[in-house]
């Protein structure tokens, strides 16, 4: 059975995911390997290209439909460019040129890796039956992607979906690494709730967050925050309802400019959604206009561990399919 | 000489402007009217299409490519429906058919003003070199109106563009009309600038605003503040620059997510763009991500006074051209 394929090229900042992604969106094949930032980004797509062949010969499989690439960075889809990626130190990689001289006559689509999964959302998630709707991911950082008419918004200059970058607090802000204070990123991100837990332990260091994490010994992070939470340790629901209050805030602009039929959350904080979406309609229920607006579904993706990956193959997809 | 023309109604929330519009976005003949809110809508388009008869009877045109129209609420533009003008107190009205009634076989469209105006600016005025662009109207209370693409954006369920109401003071914020706090329309709009005078001259009944109003026996309003201003009066220079700050706030979010290319003013306010844009960019130095959007051309609108207009006959132009 030769099924047609997508060959899916996932480049993330510390490990990089090749997958050969039918047109149900399953990744019937993949290989995992680290990004290895030290070796130059030629080499390591050529890396990505032999284990994309393997995977080809080991499923026995001759035909391909294209192969989609994201990676975490500024991208130029219509080149085929990576224009820059910051935590690879990656600049001007022309990425389609480099991949068709292994399969000439194959499209080769590459995206910032939050607009593949807003791509993947909208073709094998739960974004099938929304037209117009933003993709966040809630990781380390926070970045957004924004699918309008069923069509990837991209901006002027590729710029689009800042969303980690909304300043929620204009006054005394904290210092986002972008340079500016008080962005979304530096209150609701991975990183933003960890570090919020360290202030909140080392501020009370006989409380119940701190006796949480001490007598288990966990290292701080949001996840286990997130845990701490789930027990009922109040400190820990602060942290969290913090955090839902300011994205909140970030939301509210989307709404009241897009007005999308959802909002689909994507990275590790997403696990915890539930623990975020309480005081993110709360924000809204006075911060947006319209009944439809105040209700919008805030959705975990529904495109699991493995979105970057459909994210990158839906590339492809995108164009095979109708909209 | 018969060259094809489109009839443009202007359906405001005082007055009503009827106009036979040529391709170049040029109003060749029109006559204007009050909007009467005691007469139903029903009788009040009658009256709007027997202006439109007469200016086409008295230019001796035979041949129009549609009917373009624009009114103050929310409209189902693929319905051809004017949903809800609130100040007119109009709902449910099917413009497109009412319309047709008597140019059964042209085609009808209708938008909310500030669409029509966003989708004028695109074809006629300033925004030709521009296919991604924010079209906002500073008049008594902002809107805005959003092209990405060379494409109206509307929104899930007809609601995008709510840049007034955007919160932009999220602690004891001011109460706009909508019922929330803190919102742009509340800080910036024509009606605030005033408010804001007021405050100020009750403040300080002897400084040099109260003064300035005092001696010439001036009304308050937004354009004689901007007067003062103009004039070097401090407290009426500091009024803008609140103005422009909270504008600045709710650009960066639209910068941020969107990216566009520019963003146009129109509305009373903008005649003042000047005392307005240095605090505006102020502010979007400290709260956009990249260099691009930090120096985001915000211009005047090019369509001038008859802008509504222009932006009605354009929704009829806009399927004539090719983008």
């Amino acid at each position: 059975m030769d099924q047609p394929v997508v060959i899916g090229m996932d480049i993330g900042g510390t490990k990089t995911l090749i997958g050969l992604v039918n047109s149900q969106g399953e990744p019937i094949a993949k290989y995992q390997f680290p990004t290895d930032i030290l070796s130059s980004p030629e080499e390591h797509l050529l890396k990505c290209i032999n284990a994309a062949k393997n995977l080809l010969l080991e499923a026995n499989i001759k035909t391909i439909l294209g192969i989609g690439v994201n990676a975490p960075g500024l991208v130029d889809s219509k080149k085929g460019l990576l224009i820059h990626a910051p935590y690879l130190g990656w600049r001007n990689i022309n990425v389609r040129e480099i991949i068709q001289q292994f399969w000439p006559n194959k499209r080769v689509q590459i995206a910032n890796d939050v607009n593949a999964c807003a791509v993947g959302e909208l073709l094998f998630g739960k974004g099938k039956n929304f037209n117009d709707f933003l993709w966040v991911t809630i990781s380390t950082g926070i970045g957004g992607g924004l699918i309008l008419n069923n069509q990837l918004v991209e901006g002027n200059s590729l710029l689009a979906g800042e969303i980690g970058h909304f300043v929620v607090e204009w006054e005394n802000g904290y210092q986002c690494s972008c340079g500016n204070r008080g962005c979304l990123e530096a209150y609701s991100s991975g990183k933003a709730i960890a570090d919020q837990t360290k202030r909140q332990i080392e501020q009370d260091k006989h409380g119940g967050l701190a006796a949480y994490f001490n007598r288990r010994k966990l290292s701080i992070s949001a996840e286990n925050t997130a845990a701490a939470a789930y027990e009922g340790i109040k400190p820990a629901l602060a942290i969290y309802h913090l955090a839902g209050n300011h994205l909140g805030r970030a939301f509210s602009y989307a709404i009241n400019l897009l007005n999308p039929a959802a909002i689909f959350i994507g990275g590790g904080v997403s696990q915890s959604l539930d623990l975020l979406k309480p005081s993110i309609h709360k924000v809204l229920e006075n911060s947006v206009i319209s009944e439809t607006n105040k209700s919008i579904p805030i959705i975990t993706t529904g495109l699991g561990l493995e979105a970057g990956l459909i994210g990158a193959a839906s590339l492809i997809y995108l164009d095979e399919f109708s909209y």
